[in-house]
């Protein structure tokens, strides 16, 4: 049995979807999560439950999915043992909260944010993080947003920001364009530092941290005017998303390919998106300036 | 040396490009391709050139992309040697044509065509087909498009158009979704029966049989009236086109992961495309008809 009581952690885990919900129901207006629990069917090969809630066509949230799931399987994935050999084939047990919101206003970035913790035998490890994806470029914001997460990270070492803002750049890349998905944030995976009671406490600092970064930028870009000019190059820019999120992320990819439940893991696909061939912003507009001066990875604190 | 004139090979391919090209804008009206011509920086894993062609905003086509390459590589990749494990590592040479056309009238189907070539050592094999994507179900439409792809496999043996069928039925299958891509049409891949000079026969078959296989059903259904209903249905199907392409077509998700030229690969992406959750068109409907009447893999003919 792993170190720590899971139970809480389940409880933590829902508590956080249900405060983020209700933060970002609040912000929106009339517009309501939609909520949908589901439990595998027994014969399935992972067991499980989950609460995946959605709210579409909103004021601010063209968008916005946040899962909550908690699997049981027999034997540990290959992908998951690569950094622990000794626990190859053992039963597991994997809970976490995921989210991603977009919004309508070209100008307010989507956000993804992640907590997870992986449990097998004896052992247990965390991952997650937060990443912003702007479609124009306010350093303020990605100041702000930097800010909070080395913040929510500074009790646990001074070196977890660094290395983690690092992991997020390197992770969130469009190997495919040389082009990092957005602005980054923080990103681990296989975090068991400290022991379990450490992780859970990581990943509560980062889950509490995800208001304080995100709602600061919302309001702050929310009443900007915007047109088809700024639309358009939203939706081209979020096909460089589903781009990413297809054919680069482990756990989307991978989510799909195992059997996961689909409507669940692409919770993060954005409700409209475009291709357009060459897709080229004007030298010296403030779409050019994103990909320019804003994507590039940089020391943003 | 393979036993075939690849230059001869290559003429066909790129008088196939210039041929689909031509009628594709002679049916659009004013709307040109633009034609970008590339090649490989000396220094790059693979050499060679190609030519993309692209259309935009056309009268009839949203978006229809025709792709030209020959590449040159000095090892051939594992995908490519599974079951010609003495050609392991040997210089390859690949070529084809890859097409994509989306138009913006939802009542006519996207469709996809490829034929290529690649030759090694002494030794050549052959791939391709063409399969359909409609967003509404036509019966004439389904069996047009399959009388015309058997009729042009009938001088290779009555087996193939079968066999290629339903090759076609297990490879364009959203796994996540247990749904096909589209209803089908042939497809094949590693084929060296009957020697080079059969299997070039046999591409040039399907590449011959493309514009009759299409155009017919884009005349009758190029001036349907559609809303912004149909329009709707249209942008959510094709979401599942992109999650095909992304997730598990070998091509683009090697490619990309690969070094491929991004923008020709991607050729294939819709111009306008959207996610919903739960996407359940009304019991009843012809948006319902699709998935429940023509999408389950049928004997068309």
């Amino acid at each position: 049995m792993p170190t720590i009581d899971t139970g809480a952690v389940r409880a933590w885990l829902a508590g956080l979807q249900d405060r983020i919900t209700g933060a970002i129901e609040a912000l929106d207006g009339p517009a309501r999560f939609l909520e949908d629990r589901w439990q595998k069917a027994p014969g399935e090969p992972l067991q499980g439950d989950g609460v995946t809630k959605i709210l579409e066509g909103g004021a601010v949230f063209e968008r916005a999915g946040v899962g909550f799931s908690h699997v049981r399987g027999p034997r540990l994935p290959p992908s998951a043992t690569q950094h622990r050999p000794e626990l190859a084939g053992a039963p597991f047990e994997a809970m976490g909260v995921s989210l991603v919101f977009h919004p309508l206003n070209p100008y307010v970035p989507t956000v993804h944010m992640n907590v997870r913790m992986i449990a097998a035998a004896d052992a247990c490890w965390f991952g997650g993080g937060m990443d912003l994806t702007p479609y124009y470029g306010f350093e303020d914001d990605c100041v702000h947003f930097h800010a909070v997460c080395r913040d929510a990270l500074a009790p646990f070492g001074g070196d977890k920001y660094p290395r983690f803002k690092q992991w997020c750049d390197e992770y969130f890349f469009n190997k495919h364009r040389g082009e990092p998905r957005g602005i980054g944030g923080i990103f681990f995976d296989d975090f068991a530092e400290g022991g379990a009671e450490h992780g859970f406490a990581l990943i509560r600092a980062v889950g509490d941290a995800f208001l304080p970064a995100y709602l600061p930028i919302v309001e702050r870009r929310r009443a900007m005017p915007w047109g088809e000019r700024e639309r358009d190059h939203q939706r081209v820019r979020r096909g460089r998303y589903v781009e990413f999120n297809l054919v680069w992320d482990r756990g989307t990819h991978f989510g799909l390919q195992s059997g996961g439940r689909t409507e669940s893991i692409l919770l993060s696909m954005p409700p409209q998106v475009a291709w357009r061939y060459q897709y080229q912003p004007h030298p010296g507009s403030p779409e050019a300036a994103l990909t320019e001066r804003f994507l590039p990875p940089r020391a943003w604190i």
